[in-house]
């Protein structure tokens, strides 16, 4: 049969994937567990190093930008596909939220290199997460032109060491990338961990993302009163804590309103946070994300308002402050109904699902059509020392990629 | 009129407490505003060695006991009147909690000692507060024998010091102090700034103390899972920052239940405290307090009641435990009687009430009869550098207790 040939032409090796993976995971491991490899270190170049010794060992010219993108050219010419995704990590993260994409862009760039019309490239995004400088998917914005001027001295990790300082130490300096990340691309591919547990339960290998959810991060100032836990009658109080108790509720009961709503308080600071002592200030982080840019509007506005509520009903006083707002993007149908055309020549399940994770893919879906593929993750966990992804499934993403980019090249002009 | 001739007699000086208050507040002053003065440090020692020195330049005989506690001998003699309190302080305390019970017991001794009966001494306990080693009264209870041998090693401070071996750094040993606080002592008086606003609000300058609140410490654990915030659907999460939150809220009505419990979340450690993470882990302190020991109990059994339930109905674990529990101490009535009639002599109105915060007097009056005598701090506010009282106040307590002293001097054996 055709579709039986077809697939038998693209096979991606999961042993060299497993073998890239650990190499990877040895840079920046924690002693510990866990790896660390934070935005703009001397370990995510480490990491950048060895993929370019990758491509290069392949014969490929290898590009490093202004703001330390990462870029293996497979096929020379324009338009070109690319694929990709980074190599950072959080504090103490996994082997996986990042590696898979780059490690399966290279199997999928090795396996449709042979003869393609269009050129092909593979990508390692600097910086793409948000925990060291509180704002994600630096080198890509860089190279879509999205960051401005002062963001580069504004971000600051907690040590106060400015993104443009970090940048600049290891030989980067962002604002003078060219803008590369533009038409050019005809389409760009990013594999990645779900970071989620829809695909496991649902026994599935592959998701189709074909939305990325927005953030709305909200930031509430909580103030009450400071008194003694003994010595204070629960009539006078002012308990910045209950307070926060009732806004936390409040964060689920909101995102409970639309079925594509997530929102979530992950941080909070109590002071004095002492046994003895009724708390007199708590700061909140919410987090809310949709696909839908009109819900995510009114779920932060929702929790604005119960915030008033509750601020005056208690006598505390509440102050807020939208600290990051990312828009969602819909990722184009077309590259994703290409995957799709050979998930089913394979007879494979696949899964349709948005991403409420951000990725670089919805930083590049701004200049230029962009697709992702998930892969399951071992019981959701990611962000973590725990994350585990297998190989096999890298190695499947990686084909259907490959076999994509093939199908495209034909297709396009 | 006979009234007004005996209150004439016994004058304190508000100008010498203020200076005294003043030359205490320089020791341990924090750079940045407050005092930190803690539990068996150089600094707490420091502030009883000012008071020896102001005991010995008054020609009194001054002792140390082997947990740290001084004691100046006023009137030599058995059984005997003891007024005092403390000299340590809280993390960024203030200046009266403590100083204004030692600096008003030297006042009140210094009035009534001319040609008393019986003893007289003024004590300063070491290590009042609980904020080092997690457990308050340590030199009292020492003194009266209700410090187990192995306590002086289980307790330790946030850098894992035994409080034996802080004790044994400045010469103490606790464990071998012989247990003075028994039926010799006649009476204790202990003056304290109230740590609440009642005596403010009631525009009162004395309150008299009829019981002294115990207090149940309890925390929970509560296991969820961390979770992705953005990738994870709200169906799936178990998130433990939303099952405290609940229990925040069900701390607060419990303590609603009785009109003299009062209850407080003030401690909530979060992990990860990640803005992009579903809390995985809480660890949640409840301080239950009351005057009624029932009450107490039942409050607490209740808590734990309401745990088991937000931890079924969520899918996260909560496991509790009593880390510490005090009994309500109910103070004898006769010294308080005596109290009440100087108050009534001078035409002084009065708040008889139970104190909400521990003290040492809850120690003594396991021992001996106890009395404590409260005078308002401005605006509630303790445990804080904001933390103030008037020298004026503390001048009437003293006058107060010399009285009360001189008519039980006539009154007992």
């Amino acid at each position: 049969m055709d579709a039986t040939k077809h697939v038998e032409a693209y096979k991606a090796d999961p042993a060299r994937v497993e073998r890239r993976l650990s190499e990877l995971a040895a840079i920046g491991a924690d002693p510990g567990g866990g790896i660390t490899r934070l935005a703009y270190t001397p370990a995510e170049r480490a990491a950048h190093a060895l993929f370019a010794r990758w491509a290069e060992s392949l014969g490929k010219r290898v590009e490093v930008d202004a703001a330390g993108n990462t870029v293996a050219v497979f096929v020379e010419g324009d338009p070109y596909f690319l694929a990709g995704s980074h190599l950072d990590t959080v504090a103490h993260g996994g082997a996986y939220d990042g590696p898979v994409g780059v490690v399966g862009a290279l199997e999928a760039a090795t396996l449709a290199a042979d003869g393609l019309r269009h050129g092909l490239r593979v990508v390692v995004f600097a910086g793409e997460e948000g925990a060291r400088f509180g704002r994600p998917n630096l080198g890509s914005a860089a190279a879509a032109g999205l960051l401005r001027g002062d963001d580069y001295a504004r971000l600051r990790d907690a040590d106060g060491v400015m993104l443009a300082e970090a940048a600049a130490a290891l030989g980067f300096s962002p604002p003078r990338v060219d803008r590369w990340l533009d038409k050019k691309i005809a389409c760009f591919f990013e594999i990645h961990i779900e970071q989620g547990r829809q695909l496991e339960l649902a026994a599935t290998r592959i998701g189709l993302v074909d939305a990325i959810a927005g953030a709305i991060r909200v930031r509430l100032d909580i103030t009450g009163r400071p008194d003694h836990s003994g010595a204070t009658p629960m009539e006078i109080r002012s308990d910045a804590l209950a307070a926060a108790a009732q806004l936390i509720l409040a964060v689920e009961e909101i995102a409970r309103l639309y079925r594509s709503t997530v929102a979530t308080v992950g941080r909070l600071e109590v002071r004095p946070n002492s046994i003895t002592t009724v708390p007199g200030q708590v700061v909140l982080w919410a987090d809310i994300r949709d696909v839908d840019a009109d819900q995510q509007r009114q779920a932060a506005r929702l929790l604005f308002e119960r915030a008033e509520g509750v601020g005056a009903a208690r006598g505390v006083s509440i102050s807020g402050e939208v600290v990051s707002n990312q828009a969602p993007v819909v990722l184009d149908a077309w590259p994703r109904a290409l995957v799709r055309g050979e998930c089913d020549a394979r007879r494979l399940s696949y899964r349709v699902m948005p991403s409420g994770a951000g990725h670089d893919a919805a930083i590049v879906a701004r200049r230029a059509p962009a697709t992702m593929l998930f892969i399951p993750c071992i019981d959701g966990v990611s962000h973590s020392p725990g994350e585990k992804a297998s190989p096999d499934d890298v190695a499947l993403a990686a084909e259907l990629v490959a076999a994509a980019v093939r199908r495209a090249d034909r297709l396009i002009e």
